[in-house]
């Protein structure tokens, strides 16, 4: 499979062979306390039971094992970076992320502990980009897109599979997006598996790339997008990303700041699970109106539980 | 059954066929970020998840759900008397529960909440049971035990039968002791299911009934006992609690208050849940080097999650 082609369900099969035993079988539980909440049955996917506590170990890790490449390079300023490096190390090759001057640096150093090389350029993403390309270049190394690449997405997928494994029947599906990675892959394996499912996609109201796309039928770029879901603020869909969606996706639900905030909590409160304020995201609309015509069961993806120790506190306080 | 009598799988069959729908058949998942600190399979059994965020409900409910009695009656300082109310709202039963004088109102709230009428007594626990049995006896009630009951420990053995249930083979299994009614329904369900499978003990330094009771073989109480565990702290453990346990637990581990609150962080940290100090001390030993010897797939009952939320921040500060 090229890096530009749509990925299907014999991709995403093939995706979930490869990263078994590296990634996990992720849990898909019911919290009693978020569905008496929500007025539905509310099924969590918890994607920070993953070794690096994101889902992004399952597309790094497929990608990575098909380059023939002995080295790596990719762009990110966190998760993606992470997986990048935790999965090169499985695969013994060398890797360097570049990441933007003012990284935050617990995830600097989680790179480094995977011994992942670290550059720092500017502050944009697409000098980012630009100079990981410059070195894949230079030095002859795969670069590895975060989400607009066919096996990347075929390995988010694999997400999709398991839920539709795990459960027998339920209405819908909310994925936090971001590049458009995750939804793609998730979206599907399950409309190739449970074709009466409704996938919709959930984004920060400052960074609503998949409601524009979805609205102008062609990929739009977001001017400054901004959140405190620091994993759902790339400016636009990947090309890739956006085919898919525009097939597969029934919605999205731009959610404000103050309901990203809530449904962090909520999931600290209510669930008892520590969610990073992207990976709570997709539960938001549930904890409003906007929430009621999603049906009976509602399979929320929680994409991961990487947050700051200080944000974390402030959830609590909040 | 009496409820003296001592339950054995028969029991627990018919318990878990009675809370089917009300107690939920919560998630066992391996931690890898809390394996990877260990140094064998760590797998979490997360009764947080439980309608009440605490194993409780399956042996008030198993009990509730067989007196004749319109009413019934218990004394507690937290999670029992949540647990008694809940199911007896379920059950369309009159409820009392007896409260220490100090009791903390996020509890006493919760109690109130699901219908039950709160009487203050003392502060001391004995006090408390005395007060409940003699308004047990008044108004014709049930009195319904926290620990020291048959129904109450066939309820909490459902716990064992879903851990037998859900992982196939491993070689021990830390359930955390307070008066004694969870390992006892739990390895009353190993035992007879997993006959090889080793059951330990782990209860605070500052209330160690279990390791007392093994050693003296009698039950012994215990002057004075203390801890941030507030699940862990009955004097003694119930005579029925005792004859089980004298056969069929492996052990007993006697954890410090900083190792305690050190795996109410692990669990936050490394796994992202939030496990009260009483639900999150099994997994102390794993962090030190007396886990050693548990073998490579190890069970953690994770036994409840409400913790308060000062109690939550001053674990993150620390």
């Amino acid at each position: 499979m090229k890096s530009e082609d749509v990925p299907g369900l014999r991709e995403i099969e093939k995706a979930a062979e490869r990263i078994a035993g590296v990634s996990t079988r992720t849990p898909l539980v019911e919290s009693p306390a978020l569905s008496r909440r929500a007025g539905c049955e509310v099924y969590l996917k918890l994607e920070c039971f993953q070794p690096i506590k994101v889902f992004k170990i399952r597309g790094a890790y497929n990608k990575i094992s098909q380059v023939p490449q002995r080295s790596v390079v990719a762009a990110s300023s966190g998760n993606h970076g992470i997986a990048v490096a935790y999965s090169s190390r499985l695969l013994d090759k060398k890797c360097t992320i570049v990441v933007p001057e003012n990284a935050v640096e617990e995830k600097v150093s989680a790179i480094q502990e995977y011994g992942g090389e670290v550059v720092r350029v500017g502050k944009i993403s697409s000098e980012r980009e630009t100079k990981a390309r410059q070195i894949a270049e230079a030095t002859g190394s795969a670069f590895v897109h975060p989400f607009n690449d066919a096996s990347v997405i075929a390995g988010q997928g694999t997400c999709g599979l398991e839920i539709a494994q795990q459960l027998h029947d339920f209405d819908s599906v909310l994925v936090p997006v971001g590049g458009g990675g995750l939804i793609s892959g998730v979206s599907t394996a399950l409309k190739a598996t449970k074709p009466m499912t409704k996938v919709y996609g959930v984004e920060p109201e400052g960074a609503p790339k998949l409601s524009a796309a979805l609205k102008a039928k062609k990929v739009v770029s977001i001017p400054s997008p901004s959140s405190m879901a620091d994993g759902l603020i790339p400016s636009a869909l990947g090309e890739l990303a956006f085919k898919i969606c525009s097939r597969n996706v029934n919605g999205a639900f731009a959610v404000s700041e103050g309901e990203i905030l809530a449904a962090t909590r909520a999931m600290v409160n209510e669930a008892r699970i520590i969610a990073e304020p992207s990976g709570a995201a997709a539960l938001a609309p549930l904890l409003t109106a906007r929430g009621r015509r999603l049906g009976e069961k509602v399979v929320v993806v929680v994409s991961g539980g990487n947050i700051s120790r200080d944000l974390l506190a402030r959830v609590l306080e909040a």
